[in-house]
């Protein structure tokens, strides 16, 4: 079977499609020792200030935008952010929308997402058990089935952070990016095209692409742990794994113990609250998983703000 | 009385003490409708993530920097964000720093201030009985006094903000920023010289720049209410006045609740934790205080983040 995979000339497209509807999110460089980095300095792509706190509406407009919506409109599932950002789309674009989520999301996603008007179903303890319940129902109703990161058009709406980040750090040399399904990790390696290094950072405790790349296919894999909520794919997507194996350089892991602490750090230095998804990338920077050349110019994408204030003190 | 105001030329070189002391923070332009303007859209310009959470650190390390500091380091009075400030410059220089800070300080100011190497001291309900027992400390051991921001080098490292802002948003036609003491409005005007309005932004339970422009001179006044941790001053400062007299278009209020609204809109669209202090130039356009013309490119300057996550719930 082939997979497609989008390159450059999709994600323009996405980039296009999604002008006005997600924002173009900020850079910052922070010296090392802020971080507790021995590098001189990491930028960070501050995408956790994307509309609902995550990445997520970049692939879902694209998915949205490009194809013919039916009168049934939208159905999604995801352990949260990827909901958020189906349902925002959804209500922006006046589509009924219907999310799936798994009992186990956390509270303040669950009410961020009953903000929308879409319709929210609680399903089974992980994302994949509510994306199985939302074929079902997609099969009966034929809405759009909007991937949380396995469909090409998904994967070139990530692929326009890329895209944007390097008109922001032209001479970036290298890229961290968390992995959970994949979708972010394979629009970035997309993009790159040689141009930087794409390293993919999982937590140790769900480690779909380190898993299949060890079987040297996709495989199902225990998931758990802090960053579950955002990362907890039970298997790396078809497109995250076929984008990897030609793209992406390295593929290293981070305890959550090591994320947990880059969440501390990025609050008490930054004044910025990072849900553990979205502090992995920086933890695999400040545990050594990843280690820079003198002078690299690195960037750790931090994707994604929905978590509770208190779960930082 | 003649009161020396800086110009671009002091700004200027104070940018150049500051490179590597501070952070170049950026700026997001969000669409007016997320925030509930009926503007297009808004810039935000990020100074909360600088160093210590607020923009103090600019005119605190210029001050040093452009000083000969004494055998007995460096004293400051502060209602927490300088002091913090102040407290970092000192132990990143390696130079000793005694902190007098109100009483009323909000314990996560103070407990960020105790992780610095300064020595601190608690006095009084507001930050003018700090600095007043300050200034008598100050007499007596002869350290370098770092003003809040009635010092000519503490405005003009406030005004690097402004000159960093305009090489981020060149078409910049206005600035709305908040005044407590005034030393950042006074640092942005300064910089501006026509190139952009500036609409100065208090609190109605802080009206220290009103109330002189209504006397024609700075007078005492009242202060408390929500913003009274950061913007607490009980008169405008003498610079700032000047500053004001000559470069500041329009000075309007905001009430407590418009603040408070203003806060929680900025996590809820954007996930940034801001303080009152923070918010208050944002509440403005939200509260209709000032109402940009049509095409108007407007930033508001989102200057602090020193406040407790779980206030904001």
């Amino acid at each position: 079977m082939t997979i497609e995979t989008p390159g450059r000339a999709e994600i323009e497209a996405a980039a296009s499609r999604l002008r006005g509807y997600v924002r173009r999110t900020p850079c910052i460089e922070i010296q090392g020792r802020d971080l507790g980095l021995e590098i001189d300095s990491v930028i960070l792509k501050l995408e956790l200030l994307q509309h609902t706190g995550s990445f997520k509406p970049r692939g879902a407009f694209n998915r949205v935008l490009a194809g013919v919506v039916p009168p049934a409109g939208l159905i999604a599932a995801s352990g949260g952010n990827h909901a958020q950002a189906v349902a925002y789309a959804g209500t922006r674009l006046g589509i009924p929308t219907e999310i799936f989520v798994p009992e186990t999301v956390p509270p303040i996603k669950l009410s961020r997402l009953r903000q929308y008007d879409a319709e929210v179903r609680l399903v089974g303890e992980y994302y994949d058990d509510a994306r199985e319940a939302s074929e079902v129902r997609a099969a009966a109703t034929g809405a759009m089935v909007v991937h949380a990161y396995d469909q090409p058009d998904v994967v070139a709406g990530a692929g326009t952070l890329a895209r944007e980040l390097m008109s922001q750090v032209p001479d970036v040399d290298t890229v961290l990016v968390a992995v959970g399904g994949g979708g972010l990790m394979a629009g970035t390696a997309s993009w790159a095209e040689g141009d930087f290094e794409v390293v993919a950072v999982e937590p140790e405790s769900c480690p779909t692409l380190r898993s299949a790349i060890d079987a040297g296919e996709r495989v199902e894999v225990e998931v758990g742990g802090l960053a579950s909520d955002s990362l907890a794919a039970r298997k790396i997507g078809s497109i995250a794994f076929a984008v990897a194996q030609q793209h992406v350089g390295q593929a290293v892991l981070v305890t959550d113990a090591a994320i947990r602490s880059a969440q501390v750090a990025l609050w008490d230095r930054l004044r910025l609250i990072v849900e553990p998804g979205g502090a992995a990338a920086l933890a695999a920077l400040r545990a050594g998983a990843y280690v820079p050349a003198k002078g690299e110019r690195v960037v750790a994408l931090v994707c994604g703000a929905n978590t509770d204030p208190g779960s930082l003190e």
